[in-house]
């Protein structure tokens, strides 16, 4: 049994974090450096972009726990250090800086950034502001969520309570991703802790199908970040014995984990970079799983569906497009669409064709912040759920000059 | 030696043309219905969308130019005539009406239809609309062009004269194309007329080889239409012997056909919806020609690429983050990047990493209405060159409320 519960990435026991503003953003008022310290080592696992051009952090990361070992995540945000003929060494800078402030190995460190692409990353703020960082350690998910945002507009944080074994386990996560998201790959920044006791390897067998059904299959605009890792670290403080192999406490782990990142997801999506409306697309029917899911993408992703969603504008031959184009095997001849928000649910294609309906309905479902597009193809029992946003003059707005 | 000249799909010897409003379309003062005529019966080759959601008037046009014969064109404008119950039923009457006007076989006429999916297409404007549109045929490529139009601000016309064997030959061509535009597929409406004699398999094969460097490496938006075809006529009045197998008359159609196609592939795209600025992504230095391709498709195609143009940011760090998730074997610490337009050029990134340059020059370069992204792979000598457009408040705008 899940039980949502406060404290974030502090939820759990041995957890503790911080943000403060070390001066890479010029707004003084946004930190925009996170800590993450566990006082017990943990084991620790992660997932990276699948883009070739990699943010030197996240090489210097994946050497660091390559033994499966972590003791503390340290994130800036403002600058994605990738792209700089010198990004690895002031990776490996900033951890040994934390290291020393921490009296921990500088290779147990998860180091992350994100921000702009190509500009250099002065470590001075970075240095000066790591003693204020580490002093001010204590029960604070949010300092350390703010930390991690860009342009998100809001502080995406979640923590669950679950049992394994008997022990009582507390599991909590924070993310940022607001632009630059699409599936394929570890699409934002996501930090989950937890005291659970489990082997590094089957922490990252979770991890790994995890993301499967959670951040790769959100999209906000279909270009896929050089910066993105989500990480798990799980401290074993729950006293629970240690997880190492599947079976019923492995099972009732990997039903927490997902609980936290499909929270994450909408969240992730539903505050795309100038979103109003958090898109779910959910099909059935597919011949397989596989299926299902390239569909949902192809919908989620088409610029056309997003931009009618943004008008409540109930253009189901896009759906059908992006069907269509998706590269799948379907039988459009089969295809329903459906769109479901709070305010009801409206069939308007049947079988590949148009039905009567009521645009005046049709506005109302779809003026709400959260709609379903629902998809049935007639074909098998193959499902899948893909998470998006509507594409407004926000989103334009933001990215016309991100930089400035 | 080619040479531009007046004419459109009309400058072709034997062709004529038109456009009539008939009332698909509320709007009165808009041409909805256009036509082409060959006097004399022509060979005829087409390629079409690959969206498995197809069109009616495509399946028809496909069977009626199976025996590489054509005789008319006639497409309507204002609905796609796709998803709809009586779709093929609509255009094989649309077919037969046609052809008792013009007293040929209605198995010769290329059918095609854009505009909204999903709506059933009334053939009563149709029906309505031909005794005009068949009485005002003549040198009207102008009517023809603004007939196909649906959210174009501006026609797309153009003509050559070239020489096989000795003999003028004349080549033009009208599209459409605004939104819903990417490549993979015959990406847009596109009608070609010539006088040269060519054989169709000939003709097929040199329309089939050409899309590929054209029309397929254009995108507007990265959907890909149900309805889009290009197709081409060729009626034998230049008299020239015909064409039948490879060789130097071949390759003269060819680059002719290829004038034609590129100079619309650059009008679509810089006439993409709410587009204010042409975007030219051309790619050297790669593996091999596909490698290109990849990369010059994932950069034009990428929205906060796009998004950044609009604003006139160099934001060179999306190029090289749109290269790495292409797809292609890159080593992205050889890529070089550089923006020019007529204001100069400018180089932005090299061997992967960012170069001082003055934000003041970039402005000046990325304010212009045609941008030329240069990217070198340094990785061998495949080329490509990929059109695109910026991603605006008006795309947005115009695809928030399409149908109303």
């Amino acid at each position: 049994m899940l039980k949502e519960i406060q404290g974030g990435i502090c939820a759990a026991k041995g957890f503790t974090a911080n943000g403060v503003h070390c001066g890479i953003r010029k707004n003084k008022t946004k930190r925009d450096l996170a800590l993450i310290y566990t006082k017990t080592p943990a084991t620790a696992a992660a997932v990276y972009t699948q883009n070739l051009v990699k943010g030197a952090p996240l090489t210097v990361t994946k050497n660091n726990i390559a033994n499966g070992k972590a003791h503390a995540v340290i994130c800036n945000s403002g600058n994605a250090n990738t792209c700089n003929a010198n990004g690895i060494e002031i990776a490996e800078k900033t951890c040994s800086l934390l290291a020393q402030a921490l009296s921990i190995d500088p290779t147990d460190v998860v180091v992350a950034s994100t921000g702009v692409i190509g500009q250099p990353l002065d470590i001075t703020p970075i240095a000066n502001g790591i003693p204020a960082l580490v002093k001010g350690l204590g029960i604070h998910s949010d300092y350390a969520c703010e930390g991690i945002m860009t342009t998100d507009t809001k502080p995406k944080e979640i923590a669950f309570e679950f049992s394994v074994g008997g022990k009582p386990c507390h599991i909590g996560g924070i993310a940022k991703g607001s632009g630059m998201i699409h599936p394929n790959m570890a699409t934002m920044l996501v930090f989950v802790t937890t005291d659970c006791a489990i082997s590094a390897k089957m922490l990252q067998k979770a991890l790994s199908e995890d993301v499967k059904h959670s951040f790769n299959m959100v999209s906000v605009d279909g270009d896929t970040s050089t910066n993105d890792m989500v990480s798990v670290l799980a401290n074993g403080e729950a006293g629970n014995e240690e997880i190492v192999c599947e079976g019923e406490e492995y099972t009732a782990f990997c039903e927490a984990l997902a609980a936290v990142t499909q929270y994450l997801c909408r969240k992730i999506a539903g505050d795309g970079e100038g979103a109003t409306k958090l898109l779910e697309c959910k099909v059935r029917g597919a011949k397989d799983e596989t299926t299902a899911k390239t569909v949902a993408k192809s919908v989620i992703c088409s610029s056309l569906f997003k931009a009618a969603m943004f008008g409540a504008d109930a253009n189901w031959g896009r759906v059908l497009c992006a069907i269509g184009y998706a590269g799948a095997d379907v039988d459009v001849n089969k295809v329903d669409v459906a769109f479901r928000s709070v305010k009801g649910t409206l069939e308007v294609c049947q079988n590949g064709a148009g039905i009567p309906f009521s645009e005046e309905k049709a506005k109302e479902i779809l003026s709400e912040s959260e709609i379903e597009v629902l998809i049935t193809l007639g074909n098998g029992d193959g499902k899948a759920v893909a998470w998006g946003c509507d594409l407004t003059y926000d989103y334009v707005k933001i990215n016309g000059d991100y930089r400035t």
